[in-house]
């Protein structure tokens, strides 16, 4: 089975995890079947070890982790590569892969450009 | 004249920024005879100060700020603030105001669930 693992920074302000939480709702109604897990870098729970783990309890053996990051920078880059590294290694039996970071899907981009500019004018 | 300023973290790694300058050219393209400008919280440049001063020396003395974080902590909820405060304290005949952080938006939460679903079936 494959498994969903959306990464994200964490904040010491608990409503800064809503716009994720709610990401994943809408994802997870999109993909009912499809387990899936948000996980925090750093300051909230859970951590990608934990969130992992309960995919893997759930049966799955393939995990595809979103970095849900504008930017590609150190956290992207060298932080969850050598998370996923330290999984695959007590996890043999699992794998693990990862997408770009979010922020770089053209899409996105756009998304927020339209939607900035939208901002912007109800602001005047 | 109105200027938009958008506000982003910053890193190390200048790789990072190219979202963020995507952004920027799509909404100037949109937009094409407002002044507009891209600033970094920390670790890069042009800061907040320096990125308003360009836009009053154009002719602004309105200035909106559009946070592109995806969760509103405490660099949307405390240093922005601070920042703005002394922006209006030395710059007091520019109106500054702010949107909600990019993430917040509807329209976004729910690009981000679909564009991180499509990346997920795209990796199985």
């Amino acid at each position: 089975m494959h498994g969903t693992l959306l990464f994200a920074h964490g904040a010491r302000d608990a409503a800064w995890a809503r716009p994720f939480e709610a990401i994943a709702q809408q994802m997870q109604a999109l993909r009912p079947d499809q387990p899936l897990a948000l996980a925090y870098l750093e300051l909230m729970q859970p951590d990608i070890g934990s969130a992992a783990a309960t995919l893997i309890a759930a049966g799955c053996r393939h995990i595809t982790v979103v970095p849900l990051f504008l930017g590609a920078g150190g956290h992207v880059r060298r932080d969850l590569p050598e998370r996923l590294a330290e999984l695959s290694a007590r996890h043999p039996e699992v794998q693990f892969s990862a997408t770009l970071a979010i922020g770089e899907a053209p899409q996105i981009v756009q998304a927020i450009a339209t939607a900035a500019v939208q901002l912007v004018d109800a602001a005047r």
